[in-house]
């Protein structure tokens, strides 16, 4: 009455709607080649501890390997009935097989077959979105090279603040994202143990050979706890999270690429090639994909809250609920990977424009904190010498000019008798920006020995 | 060089990944319907206004048709260049019609014709959720009927508290559901309001008639302000809101039947049709459909976080983040359409287990609170009340009694002087049943009359 | 032992660490006023059905408005061990009127009782920040009336799209936070339904009128089912979802007005008094208020996941975790009356920058869709206009024109033999803006009866 | 006009209601003791490159911690006007000091300063925390050790699965709290960068000696780019995320003994220490603790949503919306380190109830797995194997026969020649226990082998 390889105890079929609401093959199909490469190692180990032939052994390796090629060819019937993936190819090769495929998921269960495979396709997927970093993370220090000796005004509360070197503004992306790889290494490191031969939940009374298993597929170790496997989703949501801080590190990036590219900014000149029109505004010309590089670090957070919503209040083991971890965790990585390779087609793309950054670049008072260094230096408490300069930009401000500069020599002196005609020689971006000194900070010689830092960690 | 409808101004053409990046014809194909309809409204505007002949307008209406039918036929050619089904359906008619499919936007833009899309897509959504409500309500109340007078133990913080009857349970939800669709309808009041004709953001100068618009689309009102318009997404965020809280109903309601289908508690029979086996353990028979359920509030909880992320902090009026509106909007009415729908399934298929559940229903002290109000309704504060028979149970777990009716009568009539013999009446749960009185109790009569109130209600 | 008025079945006394982990008093203590309001309304009606003589309800009345003057004063001892403000009245009371104050909890429990105080307190909540919406809606009219006839450029995907009047813009906002308002009523409508007599889970079998409290209590409904109130946290998710809207709404006008401020945009000048300054950089002036408008609406967001997680998967009836409820539900409202209140601050505070906006007005072709909508008018398909304007806007680029009325004679004719020399008379901002008309769009006149109508609604 | 630190170049002061809105006093003063010490270091540093005079720094170093004393004395005024715990302190310092406190803020900005104080401040509280942790584990194996060789049932789908020895039970918690720990550490790791001296966001000219501040603070290293040091939040983010999945694993924990110390698991009793009791229903024992450790990992997960949507589309550098980070940051430690202690209370006061779970243990088949790999053992495919076994599980159900033990031979015998009498030795969960195997399994060996590792490990 019913095919299901679960049916025996069953007394009717399942109802159609039924299978449309539980089934996951139309979005579990795509783990197919690790769902192959599990079973391929889980029937290798079973010859090792001779549960199989070798030429058992050697009939399912292969009889999985042409089932593998047959789906990548298109070429390999999905139907509804069989649910996930696992059992589309456990069935096909029965077909092929006959009793022989029938013995393969000795000693395992869905459960710990089902996480092993989305272990093995998430350690793929954090290691090329780590090339996709490391990608990324060259072009901005390309882009950092193509731009040497630009000043930026820096922000802070989107004020304008202090100068910055253009390179020193494409480092700090390539901090973030470095510390975005190192989350990925951890998660990748944590995940790395097999779960494999868990089964259901207890382990099994099949004298299997886990550690046999662990190299074949390049595990790090053997999960040691069955009811800990069966229940944990910890990687799963451990990755997802490494990719919404990505995610973020994109969308404030992005954000500012949209600010610098209005026509009020007018820092950054994209290529038409990444841009589109408006369908009714004829002069139009969007950012869209740093908009939707923004817009879908959204997408990105809901799939963490997917996931930390669904295994909320779940005990103890494997519920089904759990199969709904896949859409998500697919999703993130799709989403993030294609942001992280199409900030680089930016990146590498777009050009600053250094004379609209300079025609304003002495608005804002930038120089304002080295002057006011500059009395620190000369012994004038940091508290005292703020309230000196800060009136000095007031008193600009009342009588309408832009530059500390324009201030006449009796102002400076009458502010302080420590501002001096020398204190000129401090005025003006150019002189900010040589006077910084810390260590990280935007002094150039420090901005030349961070890039070249980058370039030999990132082998450019 | 580039055949964009918008790329009049760009020198260069679009870059494949880029295409790729921001197409949204994979996911907003399915808006056609809408499409069509919204665009013949505007066909019917134009020729009422004059800018159109009557026989342009019927060539346009026609055209679109024929487009539509193509769709539904599986018989249309979606391309990536085309980005969106918009401009697919345009390109298409343009193709039919020459330069008269060329005149067809005028007086829009793609941003109101996507948000009116939209809007009609959810309303329609909306109606035809809430018609999966009532469906699922009956069921409910169904349920009510197949299991009058059966007594269930009624539960706080999951403990055992008072007996109610299994009719007023399946009320709960009823109501629970009734807000659920009130909520809908709210929803869809608020978004019925034409969004066609504010353009890109400002309006148009061609003397479009949006009265006569939003009369042919069904709509109430026209929206006033057009840079409100082009920046909106209220109504899909409110809609995936009211989805939120269905979703969560259902999830309460799932939790609390595989409660009731475990071996443990034993209450409820799920049909074979609707649960399924393991894969390695042989008598397994899972309560599947629920945990889906169960499971997926996280998802439609995850739809509703990408919302509220997408639209955070972006300033008037359109950006292109807002096309990643649809992906969870229609996710979450697909989630929750069919677990509404399953859900009604399972109501229907269900059917409690009044032996099992009258076994240990003399557990867990459930007249207790009967028997203190007695003793209120005699004089005794209710404090007092309270402690008098707290002191009782913990007398019958001292003496290894289930119940307080094994209490000798001494035990009683030491407790409280008002505790005679005559008190023994109102123990055991039918007695504590019997007992209730107050409006929306578990009262016989009282469930009684809410049944009929909602089958009324429901035309059942 | 014990002297938890619930503690009579219980042998040991509570360890300290969980009286610390589970009390609630530190934070619904600000529910003490509806918590008497609720108390004293429960006893008429006790008295009502007998249950109290008119004497006693008269002492309970006073006596708990005399608790009410003394918390008021600060002037009432809490303490760890009540547990929550329920207990400490009822406590207080017992303390001055003896075995009177054991009766009052005749009839309810601590369920009922806190989901009435609670629906008042949002109730009251509601009203106060609907209040302070219609305070802030006049803000924004009173500034669209301060800023009549200027012409602003109107953004999308924040390049600049089309020319728009001030007046227009300020309304945009007022119809987002209309529906803002309309969501509350529609909340505030479903919520006022009284809880009160539900009891526990069960109902009562004290003949209690709730009717009669409903009436006290300002409900318009008495709650029809006593294991959804039980349960039902509703009301407070549909609350904080509204408010989650609002911070939504202000967190884009933040965002935008912060690039108002920026030295690049200038279009805002903000008073000194909303900005504050920085502890190393003596020149800046930061726009404070306006980024913690923004940055809260992420914290309403976090508490509307914080309550939707919180239900997830609960069965019926009450559970502990509901008590988690009330700490987002108070942080929310608290969070956005005092965004809202702000908000209204720097709408009437801060003054648009005409001569800084009309410097660049003509940059970004505003006027462009103008003249291709005159072209439209004269017989030109759509997309044909639309191709012909994008490229003169794109002969504009390459000739190093900023302006469409910079373009020959003949490269206009050039383009268009419909472009003569009259259709100069369309270009540049004020042309544009003149030009528009429909219904809700910025023409003058549109936007001049919408003020109107929004002066009227709001009584200005 | 203005007593502001900042306030040299204002001409107005601030209006309170933004005072009011901006505060952060009211709760980063829980810093005041990393405040302090960062302070100190900062005072030696600028000693040890020249800046102060060792008298100097000695004074401010004395000072700071008569400072640190007054506060935690709580001697200390805080007033709204000084805005945020860094100003209190520099200001106290001064009014102690004069011109010398003047002088601590010499190459720092507040942006740097609070970006140390909360590192410091998270350092700590992830070293409390993984001390609780470990406590957590502790407890968790001593309770493995209290209940050696009692056979619990194993679930999946809440369905009883297999048997599973309670040790092993513990433990899988044992392996989820130390994933929990690993990701704490890695989070330490990475957040044990020195942010000062980055300064505002471009550096400083001062001649500063980061190195030196690492040294004394106990930094692993010194932040590389200033940029990114006055944008970075990671460090809190992935903190609190860490905490979530603490939380989620308490969560979990906490359904599971909700359930169990229901009246119909009936497998767990807990101390009348930890419940409390209804103020209605006199019998009820409600486990409080458990259901609010359920509850409160919502709020953990609030506290992230809150984190990540703040920083959603902030461009560099600092913005004031980064102020909101402190509340989600420290709700999210106190939350979680409550549960954790609180877990752990729960855990050493709990015991199981071995008679309770035995009386039905015979139920749900457990030994059907076993059985069915019996067959496998024995040559039958394992899909055969299942239908067989499967089959049989069906015919108890239609027999009413609550185990296999109680068929028949001639019925074990009819579903397979392999299932001879021998094959009742395997019946039962004693048996099936004993059957075991494999490497993490519930095997008695394995789990006593597991216990002795983390005994050792954990220092038991």
């Amino acid at each position: 009455m019913t095919s299901k390889p679960w049916g025996g105890r069953f007394d009717a079929g399942t109802d159609r709607r039924v299978e449309e609401f539980t089934e996951s093959i139309s979005f579990d199909r795509r783990l197919f080649r690790h769902d192959v490469l599990g079973s391929q190692a889980h029937a290798r180990m079973l010859a090792h501890v001779g549960l199989l032939t070798q030429p058992e052994c050697e009939a399912i390796v292969r009889g999985l390997g042409e089932i593998q090629a047959q789906i990548e060819a298109g070429d390999f019937p999905f139907v509804l009935e069989r649910e996930d993936v696992h059992m589309h190819i456990e069935a096909a090769l029965t077909e092929k097989l006959g009793d022989l495929g029938r013995k393969l998921h000795t000693g395992r269960s869905r459960n710990d077959q089902v996480s092993t495979d989305v272990k093995l396709w998430t350690r793929d997927a954090i290691d090329r979105l780590a090339a996709g970093l490391v990608h990324l993370q060259r072009a901005f220090v390309a882009s950092a090279g193509r731009h040497e000796g630009l000043i930026l005004p820096g922000y802070t509360h989107m004020q304008r603040a202090q100068p910055v070197l253009a390179p020193h503004y494409f480092l700090a992306y390539v901090e973030k994202l470095e510390r975005d790889r190192s989350r990925l290494a951890d998660c990748r490191r944590r995940l790395n143990v097999l779960p494999l031969g868990a089964a259901a939940l207890a382990g099994t009374s099949i004298p299997i050979d886990r550690e046999f298993t662990a190299r074949e597929l390049g595990f790090d170790g053997v999960a040691a706890n069955s009811l800990d496997v069966s229940s944990d989703r910890d990687f799963a949501i451990e990755a997802v999270f490494a990719l919404t801080l990505i995610a973020e590190h994109l969308a404030g990036w992005a954000e500012e690429w949209i600010l610098w590219s209005t026509q009020e900014f007018g820092f950054l000149k994209l290529p038409d090639a990444i841009c589109t029109g408006s369908s009714i505004m004829p002069q139009k010309k969007n950012p869209d994909v740093l908009e939707l590089i923004r817009g879908r670090s959204a997408r990105v957070i809901g799939s963490l809250t997917t996931l930390l919503v669904l295994i909320k209040g779940l005990p103890l083991a494997y519920n089904r609920d759990l199969q709904e971890d896949k859409i998500p965790l697919f999703d993130a990585f799709d989403t993030v990977e294609a942001c992280v390779e199409l900030a680089a087609v930016v990146v590498s793309g777009a050009s600053l424009r250094p004379e609209r950054i300079a025609e304003r670049l002495d608005e804002g008072f930038l120089d304002a904190t080295t002057l006011m260094e500059h009395l620190i230096l000369n012994g004038v408490p940091q508290r005292t010498a703020h309230e000196v300069i800060g009136r000095l930009v007031g008193l600009c401000e009342r009588k309408g000019l832009k530059r500390l500069a324009d201030l006449a020599d009796a102002d400076l002196a009458e502010a302080s008798p420590k501002l001096g005609p020398e204190s000129r020689g401090l005025l003006g971006v150019e002189a900010a920006i040589r006077a910084f000194k810390s260590y990280g900070s935007t002094a150039p010689a420090e901005v030349a020995g961070q890039v070249e830092r980058w370039k030999t960690k990132l082998e450019l």
